[in-house]
């Protein structure tokens, strides 16, 4: 198969498999979700993605009715069953199946897995990333994976509208993320980015770049920056688990970053290089 | 029938109705949705609703696929249906099926149109709410009625966990509103309530327990109100589409309100004649 969708063991097309209409997806967005590349058949850091879809789901107080290595069986398994060389794994838990009801169902009601795999084709990661911004108006639980992603569908289709790859979420004059991915700025040779509080997603991608950063002696600052340090830095970089680690070069427009381009040639080639390493592939 | 859910024209009972995978409330949370009562095959204020419905879809970019009549026919269709005297009428729009991606779909792809109804009991307004409360972390999208609901199904978690009938939201030390309710004060003679702006919902039975209010002389001032101001408040009232006008005796394990039965009962015998009056019937 190329694409497939998997609700609790059902596994159809994603075109063809439906859900009952009584999941609580369906009138609260009542969930939880993770996604990572995979390649090879080897889903990238399946450890940490699991451990945070665990971590969101008891965030809200959702318990996931499989074992850790029960879930990492389910998804290897399906993922198996796909013949693309590279995919996007996204699974996502939901609060179970019951007449609607704000308050949580019983503990007789367990929560429902659902999972998709699609072909992936990477970005060129050379090409770097135009960027507009929106006012973040979201909730204060993004550092929960949550299903209540109506912030980031407009600020996506913002993106869309001004012809831009990215929109960047600030709270007044504070950078916090993006519509889904997170952003950091490398400025004298520091990278900057915001502290994992609730008003951003732990970025797990984000951290690996971090510790690519790391690695190549670039020292890491938790520490929120402003709309005009991001237009003054001297790079720009977008991570997220779909797209590792790209850099901009328009904010608003306006010219931004490409000030060190052998310092992101050397982030990317690290961070690539982990990935290829990890799925036991020669290249992307 | 005694329950129907609606898809698109199928109709089954909600156990049994099946949706699909990709619809983007699956992934999104991407819809709005409004709901009110019906008694008597009598839709209650049905074009306030179905005009709300299409001014939170407006506001988040969602076309419904029908013209405001034509919906209407629909849910008088649907209703028509089901046998049960009292009923409450749920319908949603989410924004179409397509592959997961956060920008909108194109504009081949329509809203989906959910509609449910199931039978109503309504509570005796005679007996007070017990409220608990929670600080207000949602968005500032919450003058639409979108199915991101995830903060109103943890307060109204935390209602039943703490024995409470309704969960009141404040930012800081300012009363917004409740899981899925408005909430106003008397003072003095002065019914108090949030301004409408993104902060609450424009609630249809909040505005008709207003006109209720002013029928009986009482002057409504639409200014924020602190949670000191509900614990000293003379009443605290709780106004939804599915519960009328309902009173509060307890907030937070400790007495409020409760000064002024007569006019509790003037003004709920008020709000609930016009019910009564609408669907042409002569007691709940």
């Amino acid at each position: 198969m190329e694409r497939i969708a998997y609700y609790n063991g059902k596994i159809d097309t994603p075109e063809n498999l439906t859900v009952p209409f009584l999941d609580r997806v369906c009138f609260f967005g009542d969930g939880v979700y993770d996604a990572t590349a995979s390649s090879n058949g080897v889903i990238y850091l399946l450890d940490e993605h699991v451990d945070r879809l665990y971590n969101s789901a008891g965030l809200i107080g959702i318990k996931i009715p499989y074992t850790k290595d029960e879930l990492k069986a389910i998804l290897n398994d399906v993922v198996s069953r796909v013949d693309n060389k590279h995919n996007i794994v996204y699974f996502q838990v939901t609060r179970g199946t019951a007449p609607r009801n704000h308050a949580f169902p019983g503990d007789d009601v367990p929560a429902n897995l659902w999972i998709m795999v699609n072909p992936k084709q990477f970005r060129d990661f050379s090409v770097p990333m135009k960027l507009t911004s929106m006012e973040d108006k979201r909730f204060l639980y993004c550092n929960v994976k949550t299903l209540n992603l109506l912030p980031s569908v407009l600020a996506a289709q913002k993106a869309e509208v001004d012809g831009c790859d990215e929109t960047v979420f600030h709270r007044g004059n504070i950078v916090t993320e993006c519509a889904h991915s997170n952003v950091s700025i490398l400025k004298d040779g520091i990278i900057y980015t915001h502290p994992n509080d609730e008003y951003i997603l732990p970025g797990i991608a984000k951290n690996h770049f971090f510790i690519a950063c790391n690695k190549l002696g670039i020292p890491v600052s938790q520490t929120a920056f402003t709309l005009d340090d991001l237009r003054n830095a001297d790079e720009v970089f977008v991570t997220s688990s779909s797209n590792f680690c790209s850099f901009a070069d328009t904010f608003e427009g306006k010219p931004v970053g490409c000030k060190t381009p052998e310092t992101v040639k050397a982030i990317q080639d690290a961070v690539i290089q982990e990935y290829l390493n990890y799925c036991g592939i020669d290249s992307l």
